[in-house]
């Protein structure tokens, strides 16, 4: 008898764990992603600020499950569903290909929202690819590297002007880490003086990482202020183009001019969700989030499930579109398939919230632990170590940010400060 | 009194040297590099094989110089000299500019020579870059996911077939690489065969690595074809296109076809080579190297000094394209400066020939010692890795590349292979 057939869309945190936790299951997995590699999505900032090397961020797929053979590895795009006849779509290096499944699970992620103006993209980088941290290492770099040799005052100082647009704890945790870039490279210039850079977290809100009790925005906005950080909320982007950022505040317009832009606002549902909602006669929130049954299957589709955060159980809370909610989902759904299997069932997905984390550069961290608990400074930046090196793929990798960490730490210095790519040339 | 200005074009093995060395000199140092990094070319490789993350083999000029106050690093490409006026034309990123000096020194390295087919190298990857090895890393990574979602069988034996041309250290050290990788990764695959792949290493010579005695070259062949890599001397390379190799043998002509080929065959001086001769009316020989006097100046020009594998010595022997031949010229240069600077003179430059190294793989290398001494097999490995590991720049990456190292060892694995860049879509 031929085995079940698991396809998993997608080797994102919710995608992987749900296939390492099909380890024990009789059932063939096939992994679909258009990449080869899982990417550690909240530490891509740091390759983007030279602290970690892509390798230390992102782990091949076929390494991880080298060792697990009821998984296949496929490089893929999903372009399809067919869900009568149970099959994906695929566009593979060899052409178009069609998979089989019994289960389907599609875990997309999600893309960044420009709110409609996907002209500000050509002059915003954003962070959700490695290729993307990399644009954007170079570019903050490069700026640094103008700077030294601009002779017009006026164009060093917009080169030396950073604004990250959206306060949450990817741009919160960018701009502390471009400002201790500033601070740290003071001795590396000869002419300009790095410690004159202006890092700007531009925040439409009313506070920085406001997914945090107030308490502790406020403790991360004064953390950010000493790191040479300007918090500047209630400013809305309304415009963004090659001289700069445009902001709407209670005062009128203001403009600033800046050499690098970075955007860490709103994100929407990967299209794979939209594909998915398309094939299914499935329904999507306002940001393309398909809506899903408590126990993460598509409406009337009981085979296919979606999981991380292109999804919202309908009628549910909103969850917030971090990896511990893909990773719980991944291993819900791995448990559900199972049960099936043996013909249970199971009960509604729920998350299990255990804490909120974000770092703002050498020793500073926030959190909010489960039951009220809130904690600053070192103690949280630690727990923040903790946490994120336990998580990393690999033990290799584990290792190796530690000492690289550790070595920063120490020494101030950052490892992978290389200007590469597109951006080489002066 | 203005101190004597000094300005080093480029921030390779010789103009590294020549600058560190200059630390305790009464003189103004300004170091010009296109990149704002300095790459360990000799183990570039390396990462293109997935072994060694980018920051390990490169490092920014800038945090070398950090506590040298003495030199500037400028990130430039210089375009023109004026010998008469002692400037040095440069486009940097805020437009032209113009460098005065006192002494002037060259070092540009040296780029692929395609022996009169530029065309080929639209085929043939390279590794002179950081961005070449990383190309080729992707390339070599998606050749594999490539065959393992081909349907045809002919095709898939030519992304299995991978062609290197040249079998000089890089040539050869990059065969044995692809073959280790082959070999190592046959458990991560489901369909292909991963220990299928050909790898061919061709050579117009009548044998591998022929800088080394004949017995040395003989080990090293046999040492390459245990781990897969067959050895072609005796072809030479005729054509290359998009479908493969053809290759002109005693027998007649023979083509390949190869989803994959690297050319590690000859070398031409940078073309700053080129700028520097019609400035200074000077000579250069077949392959663009500038001919200088027993003491690295440009004839006529006491104060232009030339270094590294774009010199020759004229009337002298040649020396090896090797970072030793560089390092050593840039030391002499640094000490010719200081002489000059307290009315001496200095006597012509001597290599000092340490020996010549070239690994295989795993603990499989070559190495002869000067006085006739020579060795294979483990004890050359480790002499090769240890002679490496002293001369990375920058103690955190050494330890890095030497945990990585000893992982890779242990495992099998390789930390970084990653399908990056604009090979990234299946």
């Amino acid at each position: 008898m031929p085995k079940h057939r698991v396809v998993i869309v997608g080797g994102g945190f919710g995608g992987l764990q749900a296939a390492l936790h099909l380890k024990d299951a009789d059932v063939d997995v096939t992994i679909v992603d258009r990449r080869n590699f899982h990417l550690f999505q909240p530490l891509a900032y740091q390759v983007a600020t030279g602290a970690l090397a892509t390798g230390e961020v992102a782990y091949p797929l076929r390494a991880i499950f080298r060792r697990q053979g009821n998984v296949s590895v496929m490089l893929a795009e999903a372009e399809g569903f067919d869900l009568t006849a149970k099959t994906v779509k695929l566009r593979t290096a060899a052409g178009a290909e069609t998979l089989d499944y019994d289960t389907l699970v599609v875990g997309g992620g999600s893309k960044y929202n420009y709110f409609g103006h996907p002209e500000w993209q050509e002059h915003a980088a954003e962070l959700k690819t490695l290729e993307g941290a990399l644009h954007i290492r170079a570019q903050i770099l490069h700026a640094f590297e103008q700077a030294e040799v601009a002779s017009d005052p006026v164009e060093r100082e917009r080169l030396l002007t950073f604004v990250i647009v959206g306060a949450g704890p990817t741009g919160a945790e960018m701009a502390g880490q471009i400002a201790e870039i500033a601070r740290d490279t003071r001795d590396e210039f000869r002419v300009v003086d790095t410690w004159q850079a202006k890092v700007l977290l531009v925040e439409a809100g009313d506070r920085v990482l406001a997914a945090f009790p107030k308490r502790l925005s406020a403790k991360a906005e004064k953390s950010l202020g000493s790191l040479g950080v300007t918090s500047l909320t209630n400013h809305m982007v309304t415009d963004i183009d090659a001289e700069g950022v445009t902001m709407k505040t209670d005062q009128g317009e203001e403009k600033v001019r800046a050499g690098t832009v970075i955007w860490a606002a709103g994100v929407l549902a990967a299209s794979v969700a939209t594909t998915l909602a398309e094939a299914a006669g499935a329904e999507q929130d306002k940001v393309g989030r398909l809506l899903v049954e408590p126990d993460l299957t598509v409406p009337g589709h009981p085979d296919v499930l979606a999981i991380g955060d292109m999804v919202q159980v309908a009628g549910g809370d909103p969850l917030p579109g971090v990896a511990p909610v893909a990773m719980q989902m991944g291993r819900y759904v791995a448990r559900s398939i199972k049960s099936k299997l043996r013909g249970g069932t199971s009960g509604p997905f729920k998350y299990k919230d255990k804490g909120n984390l974000a770092t703002l550069g050498r020793a500073r961290a926030i959190a909010e632990l489960p039951p009220g608990i809130r904690v600053s400074g070192f103690f949280a930046w630690a727990l923040w170590l903790g946490i994120h090196l336990w998580y990393l793929v690999g033990f290799q990798n584990r290792l190796l940010v530690f000492i690289r960490w550790g070595f920063s730490f120490i020494t101030h210095g950052r490892g992978t400060r290389l200007i590469t790519g597109e951006s080489n040339m002066p």
